[in-house]
C-alpha cells in the first residue's frame, strides 16, 4: 500500500471514519446527506429528500482551493458498493491532494425519495431518471463547492463506471462548469435504438467465452438451451432439473425454465463477462480469477443430455456459490446480495435507458430473439403502466460527440467486455480521448491496482491520470470574470 | 427589399402562408404543432401537448442538408410577435439558404399544457420552466432535423432575445449535439443572486433617462414619486389623480399609487428604455422613434406638484397611447394587447427566474427599495403556493461562461439596454464573442434593418453573420462516427 494511503487509512480510522458494507477495497469516508427537491425540473411540489453521499477529506486537509475533488457519479446501487470497488480514485487521492465525493443515485441504497413507498407507483417511482440524478449531484456540488469572493470552486473531476460512466460523461456534457473533466469507464453511451446494432453484446459476450478456455464451451450453452427446454415439457424433467439444479423455489411449468431460467443464465452469462477479472473479487457476485476461463473449464468438451445438465450446473456455482454459502440456487435475481437496485434498473430500463438486444443463435450462443420495440414496450406497459421514450437519452445527451463544445472525456473500454460494443471506441474531437483495454474487462481500470493485472490497464490507468492533470491545470488557467 | 426576400414573400403567399397577427414585419409561415410531453425529465404520465411551431421553408427549396436552419428559441409571448420583430433572421435566411423556425414556448401563446386550465394551479403550472422549455426544443428539432443514414442533420443556430437569448445561450450549452452556434441578444444570463448587484439596472436606467434630453427628466421622476405619495393620502388628492391620469379602474387609497401605480410607472420606464429604437415601432407596445427622448422632451425642465403631475401624464402618453386608440390608462399591466404573457413571467420570476433588484433614489431615480429575498419568497409561497429556487438558473447552466467546452456563443448588449447590466460583457473565453452596441436599446440587433439604424447596430449584424458562417463551417468538417 502506498504509504500516504496507509497514513490516511490510519488517520481515518483515529478519526471515527466509516468502513464500507461491501467487498472491495476497506475504504473509509463519512457517510452524509443533503436535501435535495424530488422534482428539479417542475415547480408543482416543494417536497425534498435526503440524498446520500460519502466524503473523505483525509487527503487534501490543508491545501485549500487548489485541490481538487475526485467525484464518483453513483450509479444503479448502493453508494458504499461502488465506492470500495473504485480503488483507483482511493489511489489517486494522495496524489493529487483530492477531497474523494461519492454520491448516491436517487432510488438506490438509502437515497430514496420516497422512503419504502419509493417503489410504490409510477407517481412515486418516476422521479427516478438520468436527469434528475444529474441535477441532484449538481446541486451537491454547488453547494459544497461554491467558490467564494474572488476564489473559483476546485476543479472537479467526475468518475463512473457502466451507467455510472454514462453519468460522468453526461454530467460533464450538461454540467461543464461544474466539473473540469470525466473519466467514463465501460459506458454504453450508443448502445441505443439506430445507432448500436442489437446483437454486438451477445456477439462480444459469446467470443470471450468462445476464446477463454476451449471452443467446446459456448458450442454446450448453444446446445443447453434445447436441452432444458426438453426437459421443460414434462413432470418428469422438471423434477429432474430442480434436483439436479438446487434451485430455492422449484420449478413447476415450463416457463419457469424457457422465462425465468433463462433469463438468469443469460444475466449471469452477461455478468461474468463484466467481471472476468484476472484476480479473485467480489463486485457482482463473490468470484475467482478468471471466473469466464473457470467456468467454461467446466464445459471443455463435448456434452450432452443430463450429463451436459451436470457439468453446467457446476460451471454456474462458480458465479452463484463461490464463496460456498449458498444453499440453494435463487434465479429470480443475479444481483442477490450484491448491493445492485435490480428494481431500479428494471424501471429505468422501461423508461430511458431503453438499449435494444437480440440474438440469432448463429453468431452468438443465445437462442434467436429479435428485438421489438412494441412488445418490450408493451411489457412495460403492464408492468409500470408508462411506455418507453427510446430516443430520450440521445436527444438529451447526443450519440456522437462530435461537437467541438463536448470535450475533456475519457471513454475507457476494455475490448472483452461485452457493453463495449455500445461505447465509443473511436473519435474524430480531439478533446475526446480513447482508451482501449484489450485484455479488459468491465470498468477494470477504475478497479484498485493489483499485481495481476495486465499491462495494458496499468497503463490505461496512466493515461487517465495524466488527462486529470492537464484537465486541472486547464481550469486553473481559467480566470473568475466579474 | 432584398429581391429574394420579396420573391419568397410572394412564394410563400402564393402557397397559403400565414402572415402574422402583430406588428413588426409582414413575414409568413406555416403554422404547425408537435406534441411534446408535458415532464420531460419524469415518467409520472404519459400526458402529452401540442407546442405550437413557425416554419418558412422557401429560402431552403432544394438545398437539402447543406442548408442550415435558423431556429429562435420562443421566450414568454406569442412566437408571432417575436417571429415578425426578429427580422433579422429574416434577411439571413435567403443569404444562408436557411429554414426559418420558431417555436413557441410553454405556457404562452397557444403552446398551453392544460388548455385554459393551465394556469389554474402549481400542479398544472409547475411545468413552466426554462429545462422543459429546451427539452421541448430539443425534441422539436430532433423530430424535424435527425439527419438519416450516413447524412448528419442540418447545422442549427440558435437565435434569442431577452429571455430568449438566455434560451438561446442554455441551448448551445445544454445541448451542443443539436445546435451549431446561438446569437444570444440582451440575455440577462448573470443577473441573478450573488453574481449582478441588485442596483445595477435600475442605474443604467436612470443614466438612459438622465442623457436623453435634459438631466431635468431624472430630476422630475425622482421627485414625482414624493407628489404621487402625497396625492395618494387624501380622498381630494386621489380624485385628482383619476381626473388627470383618466386611469381605467379609479384608484381608491393610498396603496393603489404606491403599490400599482408606482409599479406600473417603473414598468414603463424600463420598457420605454428597452424599445428605445431610433425609429418607429410596436414591439411591446406603439410608440415613436427614439421614445425617451420623446418622454423626456415632455419634462425638460423642473416642475412641482400638479404641472409635474400634468406633464408626467402627457409624457406617459408615448408608452401608453402613442397610436390614440386608448380610451383610458390600464395599470395593470405594462404589456396590454401587446402578445407578451405577463402572468406566465410572473410565474417564472417567482420560481427559477429570480432576478434581484433594488434601488437607493441616489444612485437612480427610484424610490429606496432594498432586495428582500424572505419577503419575496413569501409573496411568491402566498401567490402560488412555491418556494423561488435563487441558485436554480446558476446551477444548471452556470454563470461565467469559461469553461472551454462552452463555445459558439455570441452575447450581444446594447449599453442604453438597462438589462446589459446582467448580461455577459467580458469574456476570458476565445469561443465566446462578446458584441457590445454602445447606441443600442434592447435586442435591437435582432430587428430587421432600419435606415436609422447607428453603424454599431449595423457592425453587430455584420459580426454575427460571420460568426454564423464560422459555426456552420466548422459543423461541416465534423464527420459522423459509425
Amino acid at each position: 500500500m502506498d504509504p500516504a494511503v496507509w497514513l490516511a487509512v490510519i488517520i481515518a480510522q483515529l478519526s471515527g471514519y466509516f468502513t464500507g458494507a461491501y467487498g472491495g477495497g476497506n475504504y473509509t469516508y463519512e457517510i452524509k446527506t443533503i436535501d435535495v427537491p424530488v422534482d428539479h425540473f417542475s415547480f408543482t411540489s416543494d417536497a425534498t429528500f435526503k440524498l446520500r453521499y460519502l466524503i473523505n477529506d483525509t487527503f487534501a486537509q490543508g491545501t485549500g482551493p487548489d485541490s481538487p475533488i475526485l467525484f464518483y457519479a453513483g450509479n444503479e446501487g448502493d453508494i458504499e458498493l461502488f465506492a470500495q470497488n473504485t480503488g483507483f480514485m482511493w489511489e489517486l487521492a494522495p496524489k493529487f491532494r483530492a477531497t474523494l465525493l461519492f454520491a448516491e443515485h436517487r432510488y438506490y441504497g438509502h437515497s430514496l425519495p420516497f422512503g419504502n413507498q419509493s417503489y410504490e407507483s409510477p407517481k412515486n417511482l418516476g422521479y427516478l431518471t438520468s436527469e434528475q440524478a444529474l441535477a441532484d449531484y449538481a446541486l451537491l456540488l454547488r453547494t459544497l463547492n461554491s467558490g467564494n469572493g474572488t476564489s473559483r470552486a476546485r476543479p472537479v473531476i467526475a468518475f463512473g463506471g457502466s451507467y455510472g460512466g454514462m453519468l460522468a460523461a453526461w454530467f460533464r456534457i450538461k454540467y461543464p462548469h461544474l466539473v473540469a473533466g470525466a473519466i467514463a469507464a465501460s459506458a454504453p453511451v450508443r448502445q441505443f435504438q439506430d445507432v448500436t446494432p442489437c446483437g454486438i453484446f451477445n456477439q462480444i459476450l459469446t467470443s470471450v467465452y468462445h476464446t477463454a478456455y476451449t471452443p467446446e464451451c459456448t458450442a454446450n450453452i448453444r446446445h443447453s438451451w434445447a436441452v432444458l427446454q426438453n426437459y421443460s415439457t414434462s413432470a418428469d424433467g422438471l423434477r429432474v432439473l430442480n434436483e439436479k439444479f438446487h434451485f430455492c423455489t422449484n420449478l413447476t411449468k415450463a416457463t419457469d425454465v424457457t422465462d425465468t431460467f433463462f433469463d438468469y443464465l443469460t444475466d449471469v452469462y452477461g455478468n461474468l463477462a463484466m467481471i472476468n477479472y484476472p484476480y479473485e473479487s467480489d463486485f457482482l457476485a463473490p468470484v475467482p480469477a478468471h471466473p469466464v476461463r473457470e467456468f467454461c473449464g467446466r464445459l471443455a468438451q463435448n456434452y450432452t443430455g443430463a450429463e451436459l445438465l451436470d457439468h453446467l450446473e457446476s460451471a454456474l456455482t462458480i458465479y452463484s456459490n463461490f464463496d460456498g454459502k449458498a444453499k440453494c440456487l435463487n434465479i429470480n435475481s443475479s444481483y442477490d446480495g450484491s448491493g445492485i437496485g435490480d428494481l431500479g434498473w428494471d424501471f429505468q430500463a422501461c423508461t430511458e435507458m431503453i438499449m435494444p438486444m437480440c440474438s440469432d443463435g448463429v453468431h452468438d450462443m443465445f437462442p434467436p430473439k429479435a428485438w421489438n420495440l412494441q412488445e418490450y414496450s408493451d411489457k412495460c406497459f403492464k408492468k409500470y403502466g408508462v411506455r418507453p421514450r427510446p430516443h430520450n437519452a440521445l436527444v438529451n445527451y447526443g450519440g456522437e460527440f462530435l461537437e467541438s463544445s463536448i470535450t475533456n472525456i475519457v471513454f475507457s473500454n476494455g475490448l472483452l467486455d461485452p457493453w463495449s460494443g455500445g461505447g465509443v471506441l473511436r473519435s474524430t474531437n480531439a478533446k475526446i480521448k480513447i482508451v482501449l483495454i484489450p485484455e479488459g474487462a468491465h470498468h477494470i481500470d477504475l478497479r484498485a491496482s493489483n499485481p495481476n493485472d495486465p499491462e495494458t490497464v496499468t497503463r490505461a490507468r496512466a493515461t487517465h491520470t495524466q488527462s486529470i492533470r492537464e484537465w486541472i491545470d486547464e481550469y486553473r488557467k481559467q480566470k473568475k470574470v466579474y
